[in-house]
């Protein structure tokens, strides 16, 4: 378990983990959050700018969050976002595609006003199978203090 | 439905959808996606700095993205994030909460290398039912051009 004092700008972390992205698991997240005809309907996907059915950018943001979890970023306290400073789907998340996460640390900064914490702001990438990147997200989290 | 040209700054659209919260939407989504015990156990949140079951992060904007697409911003073409610039969430979404947007455009520029769209940068503020955000996200939203 990391604490903010075992974090740098410039670290690394390759997460083990693998989410496997289905058409099953596409049209459920999508029929309870985002049913449009892209993410619901091969052939109407098929007919949209994306050319086929591709998952929601936020299964795919949801999916990455289950990520970092499975020990992506083993942070003590757990995955805690303070707020996100951007996201972007460099290119759709297909049936079939198999996810990991690589998070590296851009910025460590202690609270002032809370001693036992502090705020890492790391960029996270989920890549697929081919290694492409289907979204960069930079978030700033939560960090626990090491106890005195 | 809305096209490009129909948006302008300042334009404000607030979505007539709600969507209720509720302790089981909370764990379901968490359980798939944010399994963290301040999303999934109402004992272990307690002790957490949520002081109690709060949404995850990511089931907040999920449900956001579902209250767009029930006619919260009626684009023609739907709801397609090209990239989101900023997600933070100013309070926990709760057990009982019922939400509802609010999008408010703040930029519109149409595409010089794709004639037929542009982009719409919004700010949609997600309201729990004492009106206080617990969301409130900027993005960029590929927008058809109304065709000629």
């Amino acid at each position: 378990m990391l604490y903010l004092e075992d974090l740098k700008p410039g670290d690394v972390h390759k997460g083990e983990a693998r989410a496997s992205v289905t058409t099953d698991t596409i049209k459920t997240f999508a029929r309870e959050y985002d049913p449009q005809p892209f993410h619901i309907d091969e052939a109407a996907a098929a007919k949209t700018m994306f050319g086929g059915l591709a998952a929601s950018g936020w299964h795919t943001a949801a999916t990455t969050m289950k990520l970092l979890v499975d020990g992506g970023l083993p942070l003590a306290g757990g995955i805690i976002g303070a707020s996100v400073d951007e996201v972007r789907w460099p290119k759709p998340v297909r049936p079939g595609d198999r996810l990991r996460v690589v998070s590296e640390v851009l910025e460590v900064r202690p609270s002032k006003s809370r001693p036992e914490q502090g705020i890492a702001r790391v960029r996270t990438t989920t890549l697929n199978q081919k290694d492409e990147p289907v979204q960069i997200m930079i978030s700033n989290l939560v960090v626990l203090r090491r106890p005195a």
